[in-house]
C-alpha cells in the first residue's frame, strides 16, 4: 500500500496544483500504489497539435505530473518536492484519444526519488512516450 | 545567416502551431542565426505554479519550441520534423519574470538534429534549465 | 523469436568488437529473443572502483552493448547501426557481484531503434543503473 | 580560481581512481578553473572500436571525469560525491586523434552538482559528443 491514498494524494494535487486543471479537470489520478501511480489524460482540443494527436508538451507535463503524484503518495505530503531532471524519448504518434501514464518508482531515498513513466494511448499498449526523471526530496 | 529570415520562421510556426499562443501570444521569437534561434515567453498567469514561477512544463514546451525554430530556420520549412529526445535539467527556481531560451544546434544533419536550449530569465545570466533534444528530419 | 539466434549474435559481436574482451572475456551474451537480450558482465579486478563494485564507465559501456545486442538480434547483422543518445540513471552502489543487464527494445523503426536497459547485481532484483538509448540505423 | 590547483585536483584522481589509468597514463587533467575543468584522453589503442576511432565508452568515461575533475577542483576533496545521471548525445565519429572533454557547471549546490561536457577531437572544434550529468554531493 501506498502512504497517501488515491483520494488524498487527488486532494493533495488540487491544492497544490490548481492550474493543472485550468479550463476543465483534464488529468485525472486513476491509481496509486507501492512506488507507483497511473495517471490519464484526456484528448481536449487545448492539449492537440495540428493532426488531433496529443502535443510533446503535453505528455511531458503529465509524465512530471505522474511522477510527482507516485513520490506523494508513497512519501506523504512533501509539497516542496522538485524535478531536478526529466528524459524523454518520443516513440510513436499518440492515437485519437486520450492518454494513460504508468508511473513506477526505481528508487526512493532520503534525498532524490527516481522514476520511469511509460505512456500509451487509452485502449492500445503500444508505448508512445518513455520519461525517465529524477525529484530531489527536501530534509525533513 | 539562417536559410528563413526570422520573419519567414515566425510566420511558418504562427502557421503551423497556432495553439502555441492559445489565449494571447506568449512565445515570440526574438532571433534567428546561423544554427541558432532565441526565443521569449512571457511571465503571463497560465504558465505559472504558485509562488508565481514559470512552471516545468511550460519550461519544457520553450525549450522544445526554441528547438523546432532553429532547424527550421536553418533547414527551410520541413513541418515533420518530429521530436524523438528531450532531456531536461532544471537548476533554479525562475525569477518573477519571462525567460529567454538561447538554442544552439550542435548537430544538422540529414536526417537528425541536435541542439541545446538554455533557459535563464529575463535579465539574469544565471541558467534556470539546460535541455538537449533531438529531432528527427523526414527524407527529402 | 528474434531474427539471429544467441550464437550468431554472439559470433556476430565478437568479430565485430573484439577489443570488448581484450585481457579474457568479461561480457557474456546470455540470451536474446523478440525485442530483447539479456548480458553479464564479470565482477573482474579491470571494471571496479576503489571498494571493489563494478564502475559507472563500465556498467555504461555494458548497457551499450546490450543495447546492440538487441538490436541485431532482432534486424540482422547491421554492422553500422550507431548510437546517437543514451541517458543513465545510477541508483545504487552494486554488491561484490557481476551484473545483469535486460534490455527491452521499446521501438525499433526503420530509422531509430529506442531501448532501455536495466541493470541489476547478479542474484538480486535491486534496480543499480537504468539506461535508456537510442541507434541509428543506416539506410538499407 | 578553483578551490584545488591542477596538481592538487590531479594528485587526487590518482590516488582516488588509480584503475582510470591502469596500462599507463592515458587520461591527462589539462585545466581546472573557475566552474570549469578540461581533460584529455590519448588515441590508444585499448579505447578503439574497429576504424580506429575512439569508442563511445571511452568518451562515457572520459566526460564522466571530467565532471568529477571540475566538482572536485571547485568543491575540495570530497571523495564520495556520485554520479546520479549522465545523458550522452554521440555526434559525429571522431578523428584518429586523441579526445579534448571541456567540462562547466552549470549548478554547485550544497546536494547537487550538473555540469555539461562538450567532447571534440583535438585539434578541431568539432563537436564528437556533448553530455550533461549530475553527481550528489555528501552533506559535509
Amino acid at each position: 500500500m501506498s502512504v497517501m491514498s488515491m483520494d488524498e494524494t487527488r486532494d493533495f494535487l488540487d491544492r497544490e496544483f490548481p492550474q493543472m486543471n485550468d479550463g476543465g479537470r483534464s488529468y485525472h489520478l486513476e491509481a496509486v500504489g507501492p512506488l507507483t501511480a497511473r495517471m490519464r489524460l484526456d484528448h481536449h482540443e487545448r492539449f492537440l497539435r495540428p493532426g488531433g494527436t496529443i502535443s510533446g508538451p503535453a505528455m511531458m507535463a503529465l509524465a512530471d505530473y505522474a511522477l510527482y503524484a507516485a513520490i506523494l503518495a508513497n512519501l506523504g505530503p512533501v509539497a516542496l518536492a522538485v524535478t531536478t531532471s526529466l528524459n524523454f524519448n518520443f516513440l510513436r504518434k499518440p492515437g485519437m484519444e486520450g492518454l494513460i501514464a504508468e508511473c513506477s518508482l526505481m528508487k526512493l531515498g532520503r534525498r532524490l526519488a527516481v522514476g520511469d513513466v511509460r505512456i500509451t494511448t487509452r485502449g492500445s499498449d503500444d508505448l508512445v512516450c518513455h520519461a525517465t526523471g529524477t525529484y530531489s526530496i527536501p530534509p525533513r
